[in-house]
């Protein structure tokens, strides 16, 4: 095997090191393998959340002997990073360690963080990037979003009928989607670091905004009735995003939402783009927009969406409850358009993720 | 290979060969395989649609000797006719030419055609009812829902933003899917008996109701700007279902659906199941069903569908136009359920297929 396929190889791996760490929070998701010069893996790291080693010093760690990181090749997913973290600049933890070469994926785009690879060069390290970039852009992009716009990346979901109602005539709306879709919601919130509803989702539906584990996540999912039926804590996914509620009407000192494990907070406003400066402010990189109708739309409308995630259940409703109101769109020509990077069929029902920008021009 | 294996892929081979015959028109889909009394595969037959043989008598007719039937084991998708079409009763055929042994699919369910398995046990030829009938049932379910029911088979499509509009607000609507999604949409127009609109869409679109090639398509596709740009008839796939139109509004003497190669029908009524019986009564066993979101609505409304095709583009339009208007769905109880049967990318876009029915009773 030569030099190439085997540091192929060990992107690989350290790519799915990376995704072992949680998705949410200020730090990305990195991954390490550090191979001899003969192209043996003699240690792996991650990164495993805020307060922790970063990936390279993880895997410098679990040599069996310090002495074989010289000459080594560490192939990280991440630019190691330039600045004095928690744990001390990366970038100088390799040097001093002796390791000769360095093979990362994508640039740091952090202000405080990036120069390592420069740093690394100065200090005669021979560092190469870019090799599985495409990949590991795709895994950390909400991270690399965040950073590189200074807001949260903004994920907006909405479950619907096959004909994009999320409610009846009446308003009712349990169930729409199936126990497989709302299982998915709830694993996807603990990814987040925040939660966004809208007032008249908190007013209407008193919800938990809690990520829960499946047989519960049945009782405390968004809805009156469900609402109403536990005010258990169990069943608690690890972490929990932080309940965000925007709107000017005030919310009860009874809604369920102070009940949350996380402080909630409340922006009596309608200037989204000002609530993700505060949050982006209070370390929230990911929020999950979660409605309603008119809170989603709105996001839309400001262009502040990162990513669309559709549940769509195989039913048909009609009528005016739609699960997106208005979007400004006046004409044809004005339509959103998104590229889908993902259809997926959960239960009975359809999951579709998306983001926003046409994939390519096609022939009209 | 044991027998029952032979005859297993016999029914395989059936089926494909049923599948070679035109969807469209009063003949089901149908096809035959004979095999000797040690396996071997002695001649294939289907049916091509009307006037011509049905597909017991084309194998008969496909072997190299007649007298190689004696003895020989007729394999097929549907029960052998009984009645006097313009061929003759299959079943009667298949005695005289000395088959020992028949196994079908599916029961032929035609009032005037039925008992050709009876006439056959009593002329002394071992029948086998079943064999293969789940997937024979799914691929002429159109045709033998239409002789059930005594109505055609109707299918209710549209194409919509994943937002479910199917315009924006001020009407505009090209494109909102791109080139494969229409020319999937122009198949499947070729393979029913009729294409049905409402008034809305013809004073709104004046659209030209056939079924094109992909290319000329592009032009002669519902919509404005496209009606305006073409009256060539070049590009017309080989068969083309007829334009029906529905409602009482006057259908102006030069609208292209007066140009079509079949002589349009309009209904000046909202009796839907008048129309259907009516045209069922001129051998029409399936309608396409292309909209608008008012007649569209009222066919899913009165229950008059058994197959729903959505396209769904990748792009978030909001607003007023949406593909269905109201069902009469006042509380969600009340929803349709709908199964889904295919999902399917087609270029950037979303094709959904789905019946309506509950799939199972999904806990909730
Ligand atoms: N199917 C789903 O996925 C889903 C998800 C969640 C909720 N729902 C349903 O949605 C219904 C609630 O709908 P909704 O649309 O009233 O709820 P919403 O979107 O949660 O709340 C709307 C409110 O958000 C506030 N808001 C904050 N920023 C805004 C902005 N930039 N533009 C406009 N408004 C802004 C306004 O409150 P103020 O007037 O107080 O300022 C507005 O009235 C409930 O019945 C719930 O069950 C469905
Ligand atoms: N996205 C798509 O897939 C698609 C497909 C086709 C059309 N469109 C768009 O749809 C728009 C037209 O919408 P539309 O809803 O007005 O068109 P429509 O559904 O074609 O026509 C509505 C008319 O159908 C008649 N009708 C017949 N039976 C009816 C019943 N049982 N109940 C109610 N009405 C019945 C009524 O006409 P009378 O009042 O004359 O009795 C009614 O006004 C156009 O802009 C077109 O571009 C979109």
């Amino acid at each position: 095997m030569n030099a190439r396929t085997t540091e192929n190889d060990a992107m690989t791996r350290a790519l799915e090191l990376a995704l072992r760490g949680p998705r949410h929070g200020v730090n990305p998701q990195v991954g390490c393998v550090l191979l001899s010069p003969e192209g043996e893996v003699l240690a792996e790291g991650w990164h495993r959340g805020a307060g922790t080693a970063h990936a390279e010093v993880a895997a410098l760690s679990a040599l069996a002997d310090p002495e074989f990181a010289r000459g080594a090749t560490a192939v990280v997913t991440l630019e190691p990073c330039n600045h004095l973290g928690r744990t001390g600049p990366c970038s100088v933890a390799l040097i001093e360690a002796g390791v000769a070469r360095v093979v990362y994926a994508v640039a740091d785009p952090g202000e405080r963080s990036h120069g390592g690879a420069e740093r690394m060069r100065e200090a005669g390290i021979d560092v190469e990037q870019g090799l599985g970039a495409p990949a590991v852009e795709e895994a950390i992009r909400p991270w690399l979003t965040s950073v590189r716009l200074h807001r949260p990346f903004v994920t907006v979901k909405w479950a619907s009928s096959l004909d994009g109602r999320a409610a009846a005539a009446d308003g009712t709306s349990q169930w729409i989607t199936g126990p497989a879709a709302r299982a998915d919601v709830h694993l996807r919130r603990a990814d987040a670091d925040a939660i966004v509803v809208g007032t008249g989702t908190v007013l209407a539906d008193d919800p938990a905004l809690t990520a829960r584990t499946a047989g519960t996540a049945e009782q405390a999912a968004a809805g009156p009735a469900g609402a109403a039926r536990t005010d258990s804590v169990d069943g608690l996914l690890p972490h929990q995003p932080a309940p965000v509620v925007i709107g000017n009407r005030a919310v009860p000192a009874t809604a369920r939402v102070h009940a949350h494990p996380v402080p909630a907070r409340v922006f009596a406003t309608h200037d989204l783009a000002a609530v993700l400066d505060e949050l982006y402010a209070d370390e929230v990189r990911s929020v999950f927009v979660e409605g309603g109708p008119t809170l989603a739309s709105a996001f839309v409308a400001a262009g502040l969406v990162d990513e669309v995630l559709v549940y769509l259940a195989p039913t048909l409703i009609g009528g005016p409850r739609t699960a997106l109101t208005d979007l400004g769109v006046g004409t044809i020509g004005e339509q959103l358009r998104l590229t889908v990077t993902d259809v997926t069929r959960l239960g009975d029902d359809i999951r579709i993720v998306a983001r926003p920008g046409a994939s390519a021009p096609t022939k009209e």
